[in-house]
């Protein structure tokens, strides 16, 4: 677990952060009665110890055509090959999330896809991967919950 | 399908907020030998449109003590229930995804822990909710991939 | 198995209206060299038979918006709800077939849809149903075949 | 979707079709107070739009001796053999429909036999095609339902 | 295991019963040498001695229109009903044999019946048994070995 | 279905015969009022039409020390070896019945051997067995039931 | 992970304990060229400091009958009933091992019983405690391995 | 079953050293009112019938930072290789049980790791064994009970 401190202004630039990456350090300043300066010492401070990595948008994926999502669990031929069909799938833009995994799946992927079809496609670059036994999807009806920002929200409360 | 159209512009700002939502717009308009007026008028337009719903952080969930990570498929006593408990689930921070599936389980939820016992306790929490029949875990032994922004841009080049 | 008889002039007539219940029987009658007179004959005595319950259209459902097909393996609290059961999901016009199973499954339904969403609610229709435990639902990629006439042809064709 | 509008007399003209494709256009005319012209040029758009494909008899399996029914799902050794395997498959007249599936299958088809014994025979050719690895059988104990009419008469009414 | 020795006369008495229980003592006598009295007390002993519980006929049920065998596993609510279950089974005639088991079912059950309609009604008298929660069938396409001759010569020969 | 009728009489002939095999025929005679020759005559009839294809021993397993009993389902690289897999099959004799099945097994057998070190020997002489992929084994605690003369009266009552 | 440190010394009495743990103080001290008394004080330390938490006799379990080995998992109705049922569980002194779990299993036990039938019993203990709803059941054919001793001097090289 | 008898005194010298096997023999000898001499006559009795076969420490695995179980089912190529990979996993002195079972899986072994990492790489290890086709995990949670000398006193007991 992280030795890392931090205080309670850590605390309160994160929470402004975390909802919205792009909000201006002077408006954080302000709201913190601190120093702009003081704001972009802090936020230094955190990504030079690499808690923040960077920052992304939050995108509509519906609106851009992209509504399908599945849950993909690959099987592989032998674990000694997880390394090479990991980059192999790292190729594929569509996979978002890959995890080595317990359980009957040795590589469980999540991607996001235009519909069936497509899935399908992307199915098959997966499963046309050299040392990819076989793959079983899971279809996702509704995304009800995509919110890291409660977590993010917690961890910094808890630490 | 978005009816949507985004010009050679629209992409290269795009381009570079995907890859760091901080990026000043003057450093993208001298980028694009455009104005900054433009850049936040492109801006403007892809928000008000909703295909940019915001910007978050990405932190190193390792580093801050974060590095559990479960899979807990739900099985409910019945779909009806799905809404109700889909609200309980949304009050638990550390489940950052929650997906209504086909196949076997109701829900399929994704989960950020401390280590196994803390990891035991959010899988409790989800089995106490009212209407949870039971609950089935899978654990990631490494994220090796977790990384939208390859999408992005592949969803942005394709329109 | 049926101790009906049908004779080469049967089986002709039989092939033609496979291919196209709305050929003419005047137009079956010149190809065979025989009257219309016994065309219509020979029909009525498959229909009085019971062979030929009746005709149907074929139609393309991706060109009406229902391209979404999927199985739902449904799961009974008892097999004495089956018949009631079996007269809800009859109620159900998106569930084209449904079988009383062995495996797994108490009853199996093929449904169609027009989109993930849609699927949803027709799925939820039948978790909805009193008596019905839970349903699993596998989702078609692609409906690569889709015909009956083939296996009509070998039929009258062994008899 | 399709963007075909259909009006009012469209649909009812459907409707009757739908029912029995053999109804005679006069019948059809008489019933809508139209001209058998009309229903004719109505009928040719709708195929000539493609959503009228053709049309089939509806036989009384049971009566001709082959009461078996059963889903056979096909796990193939490589998802680049799918094509091939679906050709090799619609060689066997035995099955009357084939889906690419997701969840544990690769394919998925519904096949109707004679008995046991020539469901047995029927699941050994598709066992037998290079590719496959696997099948795995689920028996219908009762066909309860097989209509696609209500669907269809459900689809022109949302249109 | 038990105590009880045989010796070589037994054994050959016994392998000929095997075949057939029907063969007249006078006949075995014959065969060994010995005094019909002999294979009539030896075969008493046997008898007392509990290793013979009876005999019984060898039916070929095909030819009887007893063609369908399946293995019905049959899951209760509890264990503690176990008893009562296999008593309410034990009194259907078309269950031929039943296990308690380990693994995923309660009980495993073996069935025979006139066809697939049979099978479901006798599957369905399971079903309702009170304390049966569910049951899975598994149907047989083939009996290929039924013969527990070979068993009982083994058996003697290593004794 | 057979054919062959029986009458009252063969119906309490074979009810005798199903309990006891060895019961003399002037034993039968003198309950039925007939004479012998008519007894001798109606089971030679049942024996020629095939009904009756032999007779053979009840024997207590546990007494002769083989008490324990598995059911094996066998999984086979191609069903175009399961002819040849089942000779091999037949060679086991501890091996007693054995079904082609549908479902997740190719094979289902039924073993019967002296303790748990016994069965691993012979699940191990049908894993090796060419052709066969992998074996899966449910161990029976307790054979509740195995009785075929209730199934035998229940068909000659019902012919 | 443990602050703890242990020296050359140290890993080297714990090398013998290991291996026997009546081995006399002296016998340590003779080979280790160093006093009894500094035996004494270092395991002491270590005993203080709750490594080392006892010792215990390795039996012949199958010289004394108990040569069957299952594990049997638990589904609960409720996780919340979690501690209960393990309390019920540890009353039973058939069960020596049981572990909360992921996957398909709430608990998850090891037991030990004499044969087939005692094993029946002492899962049917386990399937009638208050909140268990059902178990599952794996036999072990042979326990091949059972050897803390590897780990233990692992661990202590490793530290 | 062992045909070995223990009278009063064995029992009562046996529940002494399962919970430490650490006393001495002169303190049991004190409590029971024996010499230390028959003590000793007594214990050599039992480990010269294998009854005591060693004896080891209980360690904290927790404090020592191993505090990651799982259970690791093994599916072999084939079961002729099952020696050859036991004698591999033996050299995995992180697997502490190993059973050859029935069921799903060839082989079912227990492990201990430090954490999640090195749990994948002892997964890892037994992955990379030559005839090791795929292996399964379950982790577990907390190892609620781990006793072994509850059971060791009710054999005593019941002998």
């Amino acid at each position: 677990m992280s030795k890392f401190r931090l205080d309670e202004v850590d605390h309160q630039i994160l929470d402004m952060l975390i909802d919205n990456t792009r909000i201006p350090f002077t408006d954080i300043a302000k709201k913190l009665l601190i120093s702009a300066g003081t704001v972009h010492v802090r936020v230094k401070k955190l990504e030079d110890a690499g808690i923040i990595q960077g920052s992304s948008l939050t995108l509509d994926y519906e609106k851009l055509g992209y509504s399908f999502i599945a849950y993909v669990g690959v099987f592989l031929n032998n674990t000694s090959q997880t390394k090479f069909v990991l980059e192999r799938i790292s190729e594929i833009p569509y996979v978002t999330v890959a995890h080595v995994t317990t359980g009957k799946f040795n590589i469980f992927c999540k991607i996001r896809a235009r519909d069936t079809k497509h899935a399908k496609d992307v199915i098959y670059m997966i499963d046309d991967i050299e040392g990819v036994y076989r793959t079983e999807t899971m279809i996702s009806l509704d995304e009800s919950i995509n919110d890291k920002k409660r977590l993010m929200h917690t961890i910094f409360k808890n630490m």
